[in-house]
């Protein structure tokens, strides 16, 4: 067999190779796949392809898919041209990425190394999404980018009860990478790596196991570590209203290039899942402001009922603790902001120091303008959340996600040019 | 709603309740199940429900899941009725998850804690399986073990290229969860951690997102992190006269409560990524003796050819490499020996001392007989596999895993009695 019959393959392809050997049998009957498994018919598009190219970056607004590997990046690179060179292969690879397709020939001449590394081979695209981020260090004086920095773009403050780890924190750009399948999000960011070298080096990188939260009715809300539901309350992206107010910037950005873009702000937070094991039901559901079970809030039966912040029991004393979550999370305590969350649960095993599980989850949000979003909202929480018993924020990151792209532009194109 | 109401749901329930809602419509349809989504009828059987009971365990013949949460743990009571106990509520809990049933009650009394953590609520069964061993640790003086420890369980002793973390390795107890769906897997053994509070702690915990092998012949050979298929050639638990001669135990045993069991080994395997990506297609292929897109020996076509160990080619050169890995781990240089692998991708971000990938393989394996099995490939492969240029073993562990149950016995009733 020759490099050229080898390389001839497509992870489509061989996808639907295995649903015809019967891998997927009952779905594919059921929506006419099957018998499209015929080497003289063209297979049928895949159902589970996320577009890259659009008005905004896939993987904000796009339902929240089950699996993540967040990683940043720094540049070690000074060359402005070879940041230019690497962002503009990223952007080709990320559209074959998404599209279900290998960055380049898994087997194409023998004496070279493989353009793509092939352990996705026969997998699906699995609604993959790459969503890419500028940092605030990005725009020091290294790339000319001085002039380019948003106003509203500026590390995380110190916030109260922070205990970070700075290695686990920050960095020059981002790409977040979601799927519905793990090994697929992790051969896309190992695959941007293999491009980077030599221009950037991983700076931290987290996987998540499990979606914790909703950005669309369609989806049930999942439940985080705390075994509540969370989300309930989240942006919808199914109300541009919403989108508009509170997620994409606008004409108020200083940056045009940013117009249609958006903020994310990363926050991993352990859970001390032990503690929390131990703790009672009353008190769990005391802390939250919402019962375990149905997710429904403490002054509510059904999940999505609107709590009543004034209400009070036959004692006198507010049903919703002054300081249970929900309350000081409210739009109605933070000057009517929201935040679109799109976070996932993780752990990376036992921490050695402790003997306890390093769990919790990676808090991930949009919004147009962090400090008045995020950092306002969790300035609050920090300080006097009934749940800060039982979490503590040990990373924190900020990054400028551009606007999506048309065929034939790249990521960053409109910031450096 | 008072907490018996709110306590009434079932995983299951839920989950029929979501695909009533469209969440699966098509799927359903298909099957049936959707007409059943009525409140009159009942329940149809979940398909994704792996038996508990059984003459052996589950999750060592069972088609390998898709993800995987391998924990190993040490007994901290020296007190041999509460491991007993602890392990009679383990086996109890273990029914209930894998049946996809929470472990208790989520919301129960309010003045007690949640009997299950309730992240696993609305998730399905996913095809979970929990696999118990004990470890050769377990058979000191502590609980009056010694008599019953097998001849075949000791430590794997020191192997070639070995560069073990022994905080990653060994342990009293384990605990193989694997299912399809992550949360489910890790919301297991969390669960039984907190039931082992004060009894045992986690000692290591390993997550692996993607499996790297196959057990049967209807699931199609996944990939390993090196890009190439892995598991072409293992054992099956179709051919039952390869599982009887290689992974069950049987007469041969000095000890019958092994008898129907078998000995897990776990090796964390790291792959050192960015040197294999920089490496050209041609050596790759040599190193592993395979081709990378469609897995056949290189001297052969298609990926089930028998790979010819004496071919050579024009110039009188072996085809495939005197140290090649298909070479050394094939049965014909091991003395006929074979073993049931069942490993899993697994990355754990960024290795902070070298800025690389810490991602591998999480190498596990089933036999009768570690030392005569994989001690013996190993120490073979660990001298000369031109693997090891690019692989590093960092950890390990054997566990003997007692058969399976029936309903009403427990983890372990056979060696406490």
């Amino acid at each position: 067999m020759t490099s050229a019959e080898r390389s001839g393959f497509s992870r489509r392809g061989l996808l639907i190779g295995a649903a015809g050997a019967g891998g997927v049998a009952v779905g594919a009957t059921a929506s006419g796949l099957f018998n499209a498994v015929n080497a003289d018919e063209p297979a049928p598009p895949p159902t589970d392809v996320v577009p890259f190219f659009g008005a905004q970056q896939a993987g904000v607004a796009t339902p929240v898919q089950d699996r993540l590997v967040f990683a940043s990046f720094d540049v070690v690179s000074d060359r402005r041209e070879d940041l230019v060179a690497m962002l503009k292969e990223w952007t080709s690879a990320a559209a074959k990425l998404t599209a279900g397709d290998p960055v380049g020939e898994v087997a194409g001449h023998p004496m070279a190394p493989p353009e793509d590394t092939g352990e996705a081979l026969g997998l699906p695209a699995a609604n993959l999404t790459l969503t890419v981020g500028f940092g605030p260090s990005l725009f020091d004086q290294r790339f000319g980018l001085e002039a380019k920095k948003p106003a509203v773009l500026h590390e995380i403050p110190a916030l109260p009860a922070d205990e970070l780890d700075l290695g686990r924190s920050h960095g020059d750009l981002c790409v977040q990478a979601c799927a519905d399948d793990a090994q697929v999000a992790f051969h896309a960011i190992r695959n941007l790596l293999r491009i980077g070298r030599g221009t950037v080096v991983m700076r931290w990188c987290q996987l998540g196991f499990g979606r914790s939260s909703t950005t669309t009715r369609s989806q049930s809300t999942p439940r985080n570590l705390m075994g509540f539901k969370d989300g309930t309350n989240n942006i919808l992206s199914e109300s541009p209203a919403d989108m508009d107010a509170f997620v994409w910037v606008g004409d108020e950005t200083d940056q045009q290039w940013m117009r249609g873009g958006t903020y994310v702000v990363s926050r991993r937070i352990r859970i001390l899942v032990e503690s929390w094991d131990r703790d009672r039901l009353e008190d769990q559901e005391a802390v939250i402001g919402r019962q375990k079970v149905g997710g429904g809030p403490l002054t509510g039966v059904r999940e999505r009922d609107v709590v009543d912040l004034a209400a009070k029991n036959k004692q006198g004393e507010l049903v919703v603790d002054t300081n249970a979550h929900i309350r000081l999370a409210a739009p109605a305590s933070n000057d009517g902001q929201k935040i679109l969350r799109r976070g996932f649960n993780f752990t990376d095993g036992m921490d050695p120091r402790t003997g306890q599980l390093d769990a919790g989850l990676f808090f991930i949000c949009f919004q147009k303008d962090p400090a008045k979003q995020f950092v306002a909202i969790q300035r609050r929480l920090g300080a006097t959340d009934l749940l800060n018993e039982y979490i503590k924020h040990v990373a924190s990151a900020v990054f400028a996600c551009p606007p999506g792209l048309r065929e034939g532009q790249w990521w960053g194109q409109d910031l450096f040019s």
